[in-house]
């Protein structure tokens, strides 16, 4: 089968031939529809430090991705044959602690698709089928994005949303996810900020009340102007950007709470004392999405059309194109970029 | 001034004139603009046993209100005179347990006003500046009825509601609000029942996804369908109808949240082995508003415009018509009925 | 191998020879060393109403035990012969939305060993992987009877403890076991009541400040006299009589939390308004034990020392001796009763 | 009255003379029994760059104290001459969202006793009734230091800590009593790391299972080994020292707890990739004392007897002797320092 391929320990992916996986015991075989491009798959083919310290090539590459059932491994009951599905890309341990208490999204044994093993840009995918989620009438090109849009549900939605004033930072597709999310659960005030108009438009397309351009306007100052001087319930970080992490720690209400997605780059000088333990916050690290609460919810707010990522999505291409899908994201104002495969 | 006072032991409320009150040290004087008219009105007109044993008249009646601040008693600094503004009605002590710890609303020495001291129905009401919340910009007429729409507000958002199913039994003023605040919270389904095609009609009109004539269908079987036959996550139980409360618990989903708000007359037989613990419920008894967390999520609520509660106003009467206003609430397919005033 | 087994559709149990079981795919063979019985397995024997819904004889009976692994079945990995193990009795499903979002106690495909399946009053049993548990250094005879105390850990840790006031109805084994728990978890003081003066004893054995007898005392008067008043912060019920079930909403303070474990025969009327409502209680059905936190926080007091159950096992009696086990639970005054198997 | 005053814009603290303050309206006069001395102290007798920034001599220093009731002000109803109390030092402005919310600890309109306004180092204090709480009990030289205690009691009972693993950093008095209130809560395991032998031995006596000298031992190491190399489920960061939140991020376990109670002095590198995001922490600031939850609860502790403090107590000392006080606890290895005053 056709299948992007990062075939040596060096910069580049190709698009080569593989032969077609089967479903083992516990198994299903996924003939692959869409899939997304994330970050991630950038950090792999430039080969970075990253990359270099955990891929072991050849390895398909891919992630996101949504398709139809062609088969089942023995032992599998609960699914069909011919069901349109996604899954969720990090194959866990089931054995300790936290997966046995329904934490399994920070499971130490986490082994992640097309990063540790042979992953979804491919026509074919064999997944665990404790992993493989059905569609149940969502689309294809939307059950391909739901493991990024899965980050941005986790981070919404373990704070308290309804009534709520947020603050998202950061207008990549995951930001933008957060603002849609946030004012489908009753967010009374959504602000938004990013350096990137297109993204910052985007970002309003979603649903933010206020957009705030970082590279000309004081954010801090923004957010508190409109939240009434009382600074953001709830803020979203989704950059990594150093700025911004100081910008959601001072632009959150005494008491509020900061969700951190966006990884920063080495170390972030913070003090403490007035960033965060003055202000008597709650911090906490998105790492993935709850298995399997956050599928749950995404799959309620899809269904029940409360959300639609749509706009999000600017981008499409084939799988023989991977090259410029990565161009795209690497020039910086792309939305969400998938592959059409099959 | 005018005001509507339960004078004697008996069945009635009179329409007189009583003493203006004044504002004593940390209290206001409000000019009641408008005031909406509720179910515990009437039974203190009827004069029926729970009345009875409670109030001691003549006491002007009436607690749900809102109108124009016009004088400040000593030591009140944060209120000025000219601001529009509603007010919590329960008078709680402020240094016991509960009162300490944010949960007034379950103080044990709770003075609710047009009941144990004079209410509202009235040109003007004096009120502990600690119980007066600033309409910024909310319409005095919706300031009225902040009361009740508290109680759902309360119901609600103690459950966790974005994406959640909710099922809400009985459509008086209070469930269609409850209606209406899910939605805006996120769900992804509600369901509202009652016996009344006008009350079914308003809580449709509030967003209700399916509306169930509790007279007609079977409404257990109708909430199972719309949910997939998994039961609503979060089942409101606002009408204190024993038949609707068995509905409650056999529609809540395994391991679903029911909030009890409605109070039935007499006991009502429970199954507890297969109504709540094999199911592993949660039941929470929903009584008041939170002091005053219920409150700032309200005004968030109806500040953003997130909910609408007009549509559940069906009728309005001058002070003078307080007997009219009582017997549309008797006739049982009103929605909220207020008083104007001023 | 020896079993006690159901044999027919009458009252009755039956000590015999029955094949010895072997591990399927993802299962262990388990030889038994102490086993827990239960009142369950009295109205197996006696052939209830409730046995002759479910049962479908003949079956292996006995759900609480612990044991050796012998075997391992394919496909099973984190387990090793020769390990001391107990188990989890219920058998879940494992796809619906419960079992995905760490619910699996209320999951609605529960199969229960010795109930509808073959169970562990018997030299061996066969049990999926996923539900066994490594004794890590406690003794068999209490991992034996982990599944009961599991119960209670789910009752008194899904409230909050420390510092609490904790009201337990009911010293029954379960019961005891809470009192136990309650005083390791940091409560402030432990009132326990019971008809039976040698359950009181234990009770107090296990830690409870108050001991009450609920056929001698008024048990709320002696509550709120145990709590300055106010009533006790949480409130276990364990005896399923109608009565204490009354005297738990009576006990409770004020927005307190009623842990409901006892299951009461047939309806109980009950005054939502005032036992409830008024009251602003959260009351919650306690169904078995959360898999897997229960598990593991009872592994943690147990290891840790924080807590003893041995006071609470008065009699232990030899496999064929399951009349006597039966007759001496019957008689009302015994703790634990456990068999001595292997 | 004699106090101890700060006097001048410049280092040193003066004992002397001072008007005997009186109880305003809704205010009570306490004659202080016991004081304790505190970090703050020092940084205001130091005159160090926080204090010139927010000291306006001359003012009365000291916040943590117990008494005697010898007058009430106007209006006070809930208490009477004679009674013994402490004060929460914080006084807060009762009008804003987090006020209203039981949230008061995080009030931005905090004015504190013996900073902004006259302190507790005197015979006499003035405070608002609704900061004052009864001892019931409780002796003045442990009320004095309820204070700081709170704290502890903050960060520690915000965690989850029945069955839970614990890891105090730094052993100063606050660390200490962390290291007890754990235990009394029933953590399973109770980890605590100092760099002075000295502070170690006290953490020993008030509970800790491991203590660990920072100076010589691997820290982290320590932890792990201590938690079966899971990590610590919560830990309590009480030094303020970059080396231990470093060690508090790596010694914690995935998906745990962190408490942030020491304020590093400047800016802490963080890579919050590592150190917070991808183990899907909870990071909680805190500050002062819940407003009355905590207080309530610590009230419950010490009354049952749970947690003694005194082993934390080493030093005593008279008014006139605070700049031996303050010595002792420059020398680093005190525990709490109290000053006997009447």
């Amino acid at each position: 089968m056709q299948a992007i391929v990062k075939e040596q320990r060096a910069p580049g992916l190709t698009v080569t031939t593989v032969p077609k996986p089967s479903a083992g015991p516990g198994e299903v075989l996924i003939r692959v529809r869409h899939a997304g491009v994330c970050g991630t798959d950038l950090h792999i083919a430039d080969w970075d430090a990253w990359a270099q310290g955990r891929l072991k090539p050849p390895v398909v590459v891919g992630h996101e991705f949504a398709g139809e059932i062609v088969a089942l491994g023995d032992g599998v009951t609960e699914l069909t044959v011919g069901q349109l599905v996604t899954a969720e890309g990090h194959i866990v341990c089931g054995h300790c602690l936290q997966c046995r208490t329904g934490n399994g999204h920070i499971c130490r044994n986490t082994r992640i698709i097309g990063v540790d093993r042979d992953g979804a840009f491919a026509e074919f995918i064999a997944m665990p089928a404790t992993n493989v989620l059905a569609l149940d009438g969502i689309p294809t090109e939307i059950g391909a994005i739901m493991d990024p849009m899965g980050n941005a549900f986790h981070a919404v939605l373990t704070a308290e949303i309804p009534g709520s004033t947020v603050f998202v930072a950061g207008c990549g597709p995951i930001g933008c996810f957060a603002v849609g999310i946030a004012r489908a659960a009753g967010a009374s005030r959504v602000i938004a900020s990013d350096v990137n108009p297109k993204r910052l438009a985007l970002a309003a397309k979603m649903g933010a009340h206020v957009a705030v351009n970082a590279a000309k306007e004081d954010v801090v100052r923004a957010v508190l102007g409109a939240t009434g001087g009382e600074g953001a319930d709830v803020v979203c970080e989704m950059s990594g950007v150093p700025a911004a992490v100081h910008q959601a720690f001072a632009a959150v209400r005494m008491g509020g709470r900061v969700q951190l997605l966006g990884l920063p780059t080495g170390a972030v000088p913070v003090d403490f004392a007035n960033e965060i333990i003055f202000k008597g916050l709650l911090v906490y690290g998105v790492i993935g999405r709850k298995m399997y609460q956050t599928w749950h919810q995404m799959r309620r707010f899809l269904s029940a059309g409360l959300f639609d990522p749509r706009p999000v999505i600017t981008h499409r291409f084939p799988l023989t194109r991977i090259d410029d899908a990565l161009a795209t994201i690497r020039a910086g104002d792309a939305g969400k970029v998938i592959l059409e495969i099959a």
